[in-house]
């Protein structure tokens, strides 16, 4: 086991009808910058219940934040909360929202502009506003990690930066029955590939770490097909919204390394496509399996025996037979998991191992991920 | 799933050489009171990496808190932490030294005896000085959460209360390498059996933190026969210690319901007889398995299924083989877990229930388990 150090401070309020818990949970003297998507959430009752639970509370509002959330927009935001003098960031939505709100969060306190803070990438020391969140969408993890991805559109850069963990996050399963469905999906995968990226690596690393990892890979499995039968069972729901928060606030991740090359590949799918972020993962993550199956190969039969039950003595024919399920898991969601299903054919492959050369890139647990193994992979599932 | 709130801010260090850390983990300024157990550090050399780490910062040492540690011994450390004007509490042994350093980093800035902080039973919301634990002993995950439990010798009481969750704690997995092996073997049941209180319950409630819980289960399963052929395997050691940790620290308790009997009758044999609190729960919770099994029928079949890999079609069977892993489990770590082996009999049975009796006890998760249940429990493991 790699030493590590673990720290996670969010506090997670979750259940039914705990939005209400807002009115206790911040103090009451603060100005709040309330950060929004599009307008969803006023249509399921959240907006509603914020409104109800911040009677008593000096807040202000901002709606916009758009998926892959611009600095573009949050320049606006922050201008309105430093106008407005606010010290209290509550993102309502869904990731796109919260990891926008983190930048938010910093920058109101920032005198310059707010993309000087993402070049800096590590903000975790610096003084941002405390964040909270009410999530609408499990997916990201970001209600309780302190990481975001944010956008540039005048300069075409989408960077990751890390900040502060949020105070805390209300999440209530509830919210999460009107859904669109292919956004469920997409979140389905996301937690299934967040974990991947952290599992998927040298075995026996972390016996216990594994069995976690797994517990919610076996999870999602299960609840995959009960949520598109029925997204409004409030059990299915709690779990699969468990299951993306604990997929992505380093509970998983303790003494272990991770690979996210899967994740590298798929964000030049959504800069050159706009494939949304856990499509572009259902597509890469089987090729990634295939043409890395000699470096990962014992773990992907650990993965194929523990989450899928394979029991076949030829290591090989159980390889593919693990990938095809995970081919087959993916399908079920409703993903098209081929390139050429989706439009896209080998001009973007030449252009994204362009792309990789240029950038020097070799990615993967090994950094054996250069521009020539993204190229494989991405051939592999044309 | 029920509601619930997770909130654990203990920063965990771990791993080869981490002790050092302490140099820049406590402020310099700080006036440090260091508490011990009894000595066992000297001979395995935390002692001297702490007083190394530390040999810029101003630190006071207090010896001797001892396992269930008293209010007598406490009351002593609090007095020099006082009279040295302490200000951090740095807390280097098993859990009895850090659960006795809760009481002590609260009663350093009381101004009442301690035993009254131990009668609020929840200090959670009191101001404590900032605790740290450097911890030599996996089992009972005191470094990772607020509660503690503390003897009154004069009164002949044994009280848990909960205080504030310690500000970082230290986990090197050497220092685990010279544990006597009895003391070894109780970690590995008391991690066992926090977990199982965890998680034999209503089954269904969340099956993602059963698949955790399980983890735990199935690693220190696992890990047990391996770490007594070798306790110093670096690998093991630190799935050990890491499991420890794990197993009480809130990650596998999320929305679901707990149970606890086995404990409560567990500390009894500890008042009247003085045996090793992870000894008794080796005793008791066959029992417990064996009277309740049709309240907990469903979940100990998935327990022997998923642990032991019990495939046996009829459930009268299947529970009784679970039963008998879990004896044969704690036997192979060299417990002996009949009362008669211990040297217990009718008339201890007889004392517990009659305290039950006074106490108007009704224990576990569906509060059945009142004196009559008690005692049947005890005898079927006389």
């Amino acid at each position: 086991m790699n030493n590590f150090t673990f720290y996670n401070p969010t506090k997670l309020i979750f259940g039914k009808g705990t939005i209400s818990s807002l009115a206790t949970e911040i103090p009451s003297g603060k100005r709040i910058l309330i950060t929004f998507g599009g307008g969803s959430v006023k249509g399921n009752g959240v907006y509603d219940q914020v409104k109800e639970a911040l009677k008593h509370h000096t807040y202000f509002e901002f709606w916009g934040i758009e998926p892959n959330p611009s600095v573009e927009t949050l320049r606006e935001a922050i201008k309105l909360g430093k106008e407005k003098n606010c010290d209290f960031v509550l993102a309502v939505g869904g990731g796109s929202v919260v990891d926008g709100s983190k930048l938010v969060a910093a920058g109101i306190i920032y005198s310059g502009d707010p993309w000087e803070i993402i070049l800096k990438r590590d903000y975790t020391m610096s003084k941002t506003l405390p964040l909270a969140a009410v999530i609408t969408l499990p997916a990201t993890g970001s209600e309780m990690n302190r990481g975001a991805v944010i956008s540039n559109k005048a300069t075409k850069e989408k960077f990751a930066f890390y900040s502060d963990y949020p105070v805390f996050s209300i999440l209530d399963p509830e919210t999460t029955y009107t859904l669109p469905q292919f956004q469920v999906a997409c979140g389905l995968a996301d937690t299934f590939v967040h974990v991947i990226e952290q599992y998927l690596t040298t075995p026996g690393q972390s016996p216990l770490m594994d069995r976690w990892a797994e517990g919610i890979l076996k999870t999602i499995v299960e609840i995959a097909p009960k949520i598109k039968k029925n997204q409004s069972d409030y059990d299915t729901m709690s779990t699969f919204m468990l299951s993306a928060t604990m997929a992505l606030n380093g509970f998983i991740s303790m003494g272990v390394s991770q690979d996210w090359a899967t994740h590298m590949i798929g964000h030049e799918l959504t800069a050159l496509h706009g494939l949304t972020h856990a499509h572009t993962l259902t597509i890469i993550l089987p090729g990634t399996m295939r043409i890395l199956k000699d470096e990962k190969r014992d773990k992907i039969l650990q993965y194929g025996n523990r989450i899928f039950g394979i029991d076949e003595s030829n290591p090989d024919k159980a390889i593919e037979l693990t990938i095809r399920k995970t081919e087959e898991l993916f399908i079920s969601m409703g993903f098209k998991i081929k390139l050429s299903e989706n439009n896209i054919g080998e001009e973007t492959i030449s252009e994204i191992s362009k792309r990789f050369k240029e950038r020097n890139f070799k990615l993967g647990e090994n950094r054996s991920v250069d521009w020539k193994v993204a190229a494989e992979i991405l051939k592999s599932v044309l």
